[in-house]
């Protein structure tokens, strides 16, 4: 399936629901799809942070990306993390993408290694040059400790090695000027700018950022749809209400006590301990070594659910 | 082979030679091999990150590691780096790893994925359980971004889960109160501290150390063996004179230009160029996306290297 | 003059105008003050990052302080920033501000020294006890290290310690999540939140913000008066069309090169380059060690002044 | 009294000690410079971190600087910190030092404000300009965030700005090769190297530093001479086993919950209790906003004294 051009509206990064023993559960994961699909989602980013990528094994991985295609069968693009440390890597998981049938990929600067930034649009224009599918650069400081700069984004947006961007780097101001930058140069037609932070999506969208991938929208993907039409539609209010609400929602993630866990496993935990008790997953596993959110937390999850207004 | 217990001495963490294609070459790499046991190393440790582990496909890992296990040929230990992002995905380059052969397995705390204190030792103890390997701790926050802590690692000695720390950390005080909380607890005779830093190898050892795991012990073996067996016979200012030689052709690593490249780039480069001027390995091709070294820096290696007393 | 509760509105942040050979030019800040009163400034804010504060000794923060509070002449609050490392030093330099006739004191958590966030809830309570006059946070990481947590800025919200935070963290998701708990809580009539993020005002006001601190208000404080009355009256795609303006113009941050200072020295060059163009200033100078802004980043400076339509 | 040159030996960075209502104690601060003379320090340096000097009012600061001049009546050299942000700030401190008697005068890079290296070395010329005193750079990453590039120490040890450098950055590294640039250009008779590092001199020594300016040294200064008097002899094993002791000792800086206070106010009091306890100051308590050490905290530190033998 074609990526529309621009990909715009909401694209939940899918968690991948586990059994209790820690496998990939492609019936819960095919409920998942079917979850955000039926709330208006306009695509799928499967194998991204939020699905724990970095946390499944290869094989893992070729089970989640087919459960997605299998389930969306060609309703809405599939998008794929090709997350990996440096070139070769990330190249041997696009290619496993694209023979599952992804419709794009998304790929970091290179991690664990440092890169100067010509390496680094370097490494992009191999990955899209050996991988015929359009290319998405996640920037995501807190996983990769380096920034993607404008200058670096808009050289690959204008020879077309991207097809757009993931912004979850937290940095609005940073986004408005790419988008004003992107503007002038007539490539905000072509090139993607999706903002990953979920608790600004209206200042992203008020700033001229296409769509969305927000997290949170495996829990609540039609609050973000709403959100998302809202802002479409210029009604700058409302859409800033419902931000508010998903904003309180969103406390979910911190459900977990930092003192026993870390906040990655706080917050997919969080999201899992939400589906299932919203029904939608059969199991709210994290993969190892994250600790389990303890039964206090659940309850918390519960009460967000109900303050939120998803749980009655 | 088993690992002596505990493991001391030099350990070069092997480059892994690649042809102007960007494959494994496995006769140099065996070159390699002969160079650091004919200078009297005491293993080897392959795939680590002066090993370009971060930059290698599986496919590239698994050449350079049989091609390793095959050239030293049981002469001494072969520790195997298991570089990746979390525990399945450490599992499965693990269980590689000494399907081909290898000694011990040496991994890091979780990347990319943050990761409490609980959660470190919950991912070694897991790793450790399920390869029945000795397995060292690899403590290197440049490129995973954390610290282990003196107590993660204690924990993790006393239970006999780790053999042994590669510490790459540069805290020299942090490794003296480890290495005397070791001692206090009698596991100095179990554990084996290495220092992965080049620079301050004099200083590990005075301060008890086992043995050092150096970058530049690939382009000079020899003098790192020198150092250690000063300092193993209390010659103290013969040792610190060694590590001032050795300190002086480090400048190598930075042979490029820093406006141009990253510091692994110019490191791996430098190494690499070092070693084919040596006569050791045929090209100094480092991994994509990482710049070449230009010819002026290539130049600059081959006078440090005189300079060192390693050509003429 | 009493500050209003909650202030809200654009408070730039005063640049500190000097003279060629580094003193304070207190008719150049007077003229500064008429520039940004005649545009609709609510209140000014002298003595902060903007104003160079950290590089004045204290009889230029007084001359300066002087000077405002001289010019502005009860038109609005003046408020004053209080920088300096911990507890007793920042205690007299806010009682020096109040001597001069400050109307409110703005302070950063500790520097230099870490603090605990037990520590900071104490500082500013000291802070607050000593000096009578209203107490606004600052909370500024790229300058002192730390974030200031939602959980104490509620807890000096809540007990009167502060009369509002100036948030220049950039971190728009955690503001909107205080702005939240401030609602709920009852205290958002009483306790001011200002963005001093230039770039996503529109953004923060659109969360709830009551108003904007910004340092290229200098330079154009009209612009962002209308940005402001835009965002009250609700016209969210003319408050944005604006905020984009002022983007466009804030690339006179980046007029100096970065291969020869630092970003602050580029950002302050800037702005006072900007304010000389604009006849406001007599002089550009920058206070010590900070490099001058070369001759060709003056005419890039002129360029952004005349696209952005601040000169003809 | 004119500074040796180069300077060498212990110089502890002497505590100040405050009465119960927080203000400077005179007498306790000359009890405590008798305490490290009589142990054999080399020289003396006040208003340092150890000395909280970000914590002291500028009266505070020139009671203590006065208090320790008239103490050590020109037996030893007096260094004194002039810690403040930039360079017109600074230059206040170092005139005020000159003015109350000290013998040079110990400043770090600008910090709040960034600074490009070019920016630093203009900043320490200036100081170095206006005040007829040595001056010595003081490289402190974890309190100005920036570290002293090797550059820009040796073309200011090069052109006589600088005397020496106190290295507190813990890279003993780079330390190193800094010490090998400065033999091969001929400086290391003119320049002196001082570590800050307390668990490391040893290590410092033996590759060539001058000195010692360790905190811990308030406590134990014996010790630190004993241990520097050992390397100076060249016996190096006596030297590892006095630092040994030392780094036990040094535990003591840990005595405080990092739950509830900053490691600085865990350091700075158990430097204090550690004073009262062997009856060398009168009151243990630190500045504010410091959280005091709890009473179970100070019988932790009584008891590493005892495992050090300091006390009975």
């Amino acid at each position: 399936m074609r990526l529309p051009v621009p990909l715009s509206g909401v694209v939940p990064p899918l968690c991948t629901p586990l059994d209790a023993s820690g496998d990939v559960d492609p019936r819960s994961l095919a409920a998942l799809v079917e979850h955000v699909l039926a709330a208006g989602a306009a695509a799928v980013f499967a194998l991204g942070t939020s699905g724990e990528s970095a946390h499944l094994s290869d094989a893992q991985r070729r089970t989640a990306l087919r459960a997605v295609v299998d389930a969306v069968a060609g309703r809405v693009p599939v998008l794929a993390g090709a997350i990996d440390m440096t070139t070769a890597r990330v190249l041997d998981q696009a290619r496993a993408a694209a023979a599952l049938g992804a419709d794009a990929v998304v790929a970091t600067a290179p991690f664990y290694a440092g890169a100067h930034p010509a390496e680094v649009a370097d490494h992009f224009r191999r990955v899209r040059e050996a991988v015929d599918l359009p290319l998405i650069a996640y920037d995501i400081p807190p996983a990769v400790h380096t920034k993607l700069s404008a200058a670096t984004v808009l050289a690959l947006a204008e020879d077309r090695t991207l097809a757009g961007l993931k912004d979850s780097s937290g940095d609005l101001g940073a986004l408005r000027r790419l988008l004003l930058a992107l503007r002038r140069d007539g490539l905000d037609r072509s090139f993607a700018v999706l903002t990953g932070s979920e608790l600004t999506v209206d200042a992203a969208l008020l700033a001229g950022a296409h769509g969305v991938v927000p997290g949170l929208g495996n829990v609540d993907p039609a609050g973000y749809v709403r959100l998302y039409e809202h802002a479409r539609a210029g009604r700058w209010a409302e859409a800033a209400a419902e931000q508010d609400r998903l904003a309180g929602l969103f406390a979910l993630v911190e459900a977990g006590d930092p003192a026993l866990m870390s906040g990655g496993a706080s917050a997919l935990g969080g999201f899992k301990a939400a589906l299932r008790l919203l029904g939608v997953i059969d199991c709210a596993t994290t993969a190892a070594p994250q600790t389990p959110l303890p039964a206090a937390a659940v309850t918390r999850v519960r009460r967000l659910l109900e303050e939120g207004g998803l749980l009655p």
